[in-house]
């Protein structure tokens, strides 16, 4: 009937090529995985590499094998380390071959869960059972797999926002609305800054609660707050807690906070983005407590569950505020009786987003293949480590331990008497820099009461003890060196 | 020294077996996509399924072997279709079977492009100079690669509030702010409402405005709004152009409202979330014309760049209005001289999210294996069925087009002489339904002008003529049986 007309596709002319080249690929990273440990953390990139990533747009194919040879010299030799045994900077995930294996998967399905009946939706379905079931949440909650704790926080904050605001935010916003305040320590996650000032609440509505010696938000100060502020005619909206602060990975008192709340009807927020795992282990469950009666919930996974990323979740307690915050369904996205345009759940009204990507299967997967008991020793594991490393810290006359260790985060540095302050903040940053150019480990840094520590984040199921009792030779070694270099400046 | 402990890792006590099950995988997946086109586009999940993925909790592990079995049984075979030839519901993208082993890599390599100084990072800047290059878009510009549209909007929209506003909008908040205005024709995308009541400006903010007959903004209307909004004594802050519509595939006229965002000093953002991509067409390339003068610009790469979810991007003209919108550097994010705390770009200073995966990968690398060059062809080979679609349909004398074709979306319906419109939007609705329930094509639909339309959006690079060939038939024949079985009703 029609003229036949050549028809180009994105589709290999040579499967079979395209096959080997996938099993190539399989070799080469299954390879990369297992040696890791050999290699070192980091290396600084070479200018040669810097030059080959700034190459003209092309515009003739390569060919897929030309561009895998490309990756194999330029991009898999210069990694960012996270996936290695002894990195230990900010908090970051390792991955696992398996869960490297889903995404694979994913991307080759590529369904898009924002909307339609389709299995996808039933396997984020039953990862968010699953998540809710891990933590103690009510099985009644909504949620939504997210790209990690940043967009887990916003979409808490934003229910929290329209649900407790004195009239339509949605459609009139807030510009002539009082202020709303929402409360949370001094070590509460950028990410929740972040959020308040996209959401037009504005820095000023976060007030920052002090901490006491452990790092916990301070509750008599917090009730102060929010009583001034309801005498200055502002609106206390919701009340931010900590499970595992990035500085420390210290708790707040979540039981107490969920009483003020009840209290004065005030929502409740919980950042849980990694301290949330303590759930899994029996001896650390107790951080936790309180969780369960948060508002809103928001968590990684592809921290300290270790999967890769994106992959973070934010829970809900009744789905009717959730959904009032983001459904919208335009006639573009109409649903229907049956058909794809059927089916119980479609997550764009959940959460911002309106396509969405499978992550839900690399979870769904990797907690079939491990069992969620092996998620909780791993997690007691890092902290056994991290308690491990407080005690080679402190057994250690050259170090100095500088927060307490409630969790997988160790804050110390190398303290020799003769200096003051300033002098051993530059000598820990270079202790620090030197760690990393070496490729020996990768730590990164914090402020903690006006000194410069070195932070040990333990999210790392690769890890073992013998990685730690590395390390602190390791900073005990270069704070001499540098130490005695100070002494006996040469060429001076 | 220390007592050795039996410690666990999540990685596999069987390489060999890990390696093998990624053959298996490979295998399968290639088989999976080679054969596509003989499978049906989408099928109902049969109950069985919908129960096995209502299980408890695995507290014991499987093994990878066994949930990649689950994974074969009850996952693979119940795809959304979207990557299937004959897929043009809502706009979705295909994906191809390197994308899929870029993923693969990416999540193997699990960086975090949120910050420090590792070749993801040069990976991804690389990306966006090779995209501003083929938008035409200002090479000192900056961007960010983010989950698609939605949040490329959001990004804009934020940087267009947070420059254009008469204060410090993420200190202080919009509360004692005027009402600032966005203005967008009708035709405007959800996510661009989402974006507003996110952001706090409420949905009154968005001022929707009439359009012409080729479904583009009315200029007079806008700027007659804008002259209004000014006397009410309102802010008038940004103009969003849409560079193809979600209904029908239209552009506004990017240069006129260009000019009169100079004109009244207004931000200029354009959605060009699948639209962008005429850019890379010869023929096509004038739709566009007007984009590069944008402040900033959205659009997707896992629509009509057939990449797997989730990949958008957000351009801002200005380096300094992105970076002053979102950087926030927290003590435990601080730069540093060296090491891995330097490096020359950290993304999470360009956009809200903190930790960020290596979306970058699967850019990078299918831009190499397929050239420029070829993206355009297929764009436009696209475009070329859309209008081969529009011409099978005005030549049936049963069906009726409902809207122009500017680019790749047709909307049409099936349209007896006998039926009125309600009666027309039902039937239409139940070919729909049929069509998809028996697995032939899955559409989307929409409402033109207050009909129900049948809506076919290609952005699919495995679609041939002959796929719309057997559309039209199976159209034409599903719509005869209904009005026929109409016509005589059994059992009555």
């Amino acid at each position: 009937m029609s003229i036949r007309i050549n028809e180009e596709t994105l589709d290999p002319k040579d499967w079979k090529a395209m096959r080997a080249l996938g099993h190539q690929m399989v070799d080469d990273m299954m390879t990369y995985l297992e040696t890791l440990r050999g290699r070192p953390v980091w290396q600084q990139i070479p200018e040669k590499v810097r030059r080959n990533l700034k190459k003209p747009l092309p515009m003739k194919p390569q060919g897929a094998k030309r561009a895998y040879q490309d990756f194999i010299e330029n991009v898999l030799p210069h990694p960012m380390g996270n996936i290695h045994p002894r990195f230990w900077g900010w908090v970051e995930g390792t991955g696992t071959p398996f869960c490297m294996l889903a995404e694979m998967l994913a991307a080759g399905m590529n369904p898009d869960l924002g909307a339609g009946d389709h299995v996808a939706n039933y396997v984020e379905a039953q990862v968010l059972d699953w998540l809710k079931e891990m933590l103690g949440y009510p099985a009644e909650a909504s949620g939504l797999l997210v790209s990690g704790g940043s967009m887990a926080n916003l979409t808490g904050l934003t229910v929290a926002r329209n649900t407790m605001a004195e009239f339509d935010v949605r459609q009139h916003g807030l510009q002539a609305s009082r202020k709303m305040i929402f409360y949370g320590s001094t070590e509460t996650h950028s990410s929740l800054q972040k959020a308040v000032e996209l959401l037009g609440l504005g820095s000023d509505s976060l007030r920052t609660i002090p901490v006491n010696g452990q790092f916990q938000m301070d509750i008599e100060a917090l009730e102060t707050a929010i009583s001034e502020d309801e005498s200055e005619g502002y609106q206390p909206i919701a009340v931010i807690g900590n499970a595992g602060t990035v500085n420390t990975g210290a708790f707040d008192n979540l039981n107490a906070l969920a009483d003020i709340c009840a209290r004065e009807e005030l929502w409740f927020h919980v950042d849980a983005a990694f301290g949330a795992w303590a759930a899994l282990s029996p001896k650390l469950r107790h951080l936790v407590s309180g969780i369960e009666r948060a508002d809103s919930l928001a968590f990684d996974l592809h921290k300290w569950m270790y999967m890769p990323f994106e992959l973070g979740c934010a829970l809900v307690r009744r789905k009717k505020d959730q959904l009032q915050t983001f459904a919208l369904t335009p006639d573009y996205l109409a649903r229907a009786k049956g058909g794809i345009s059927g089916g119980p759940v479609w997550y764009s009204e959940y959460g911002f987003q309106c396509s969405r990507g499978f992550r839900a299967l690399k979870a769904w997967m990797s907690i079939k293949e491990h069992g969620i008991w092996k998620y909780g020793r791993l997690v007691q594991q890092n902290v056994d480590q991290a308690r491990y490393l407080a005690e080679l810290v402190d057994a250690a006359p050259e170090l100095e331990r500088v927060a307490p260790v409630p969790l997988n985060i160790v804050c110390f540095r190398f303290a020799a008497n003769e200096l003051d302050n300033a002098a051993l903040d530059e000598l820990n940053s270079e202790i620090l820099l030197q760690l990393q150019e070496s490729g020996v480990a990768v730590l990164s840094s914090t402020m903690i009461k006006g000194k410069y520590a070195l932070r040990v984040a333990i999210t790392n199921h690769r890890s073992r003890r013998e990685d730690f009792e590395l390390l602190v030779r390791e900073v005990i070694r270069l704070g001499n060196i540098l130490v005695q270099s100070r002494k006996n400046p040469k060429n001076e």
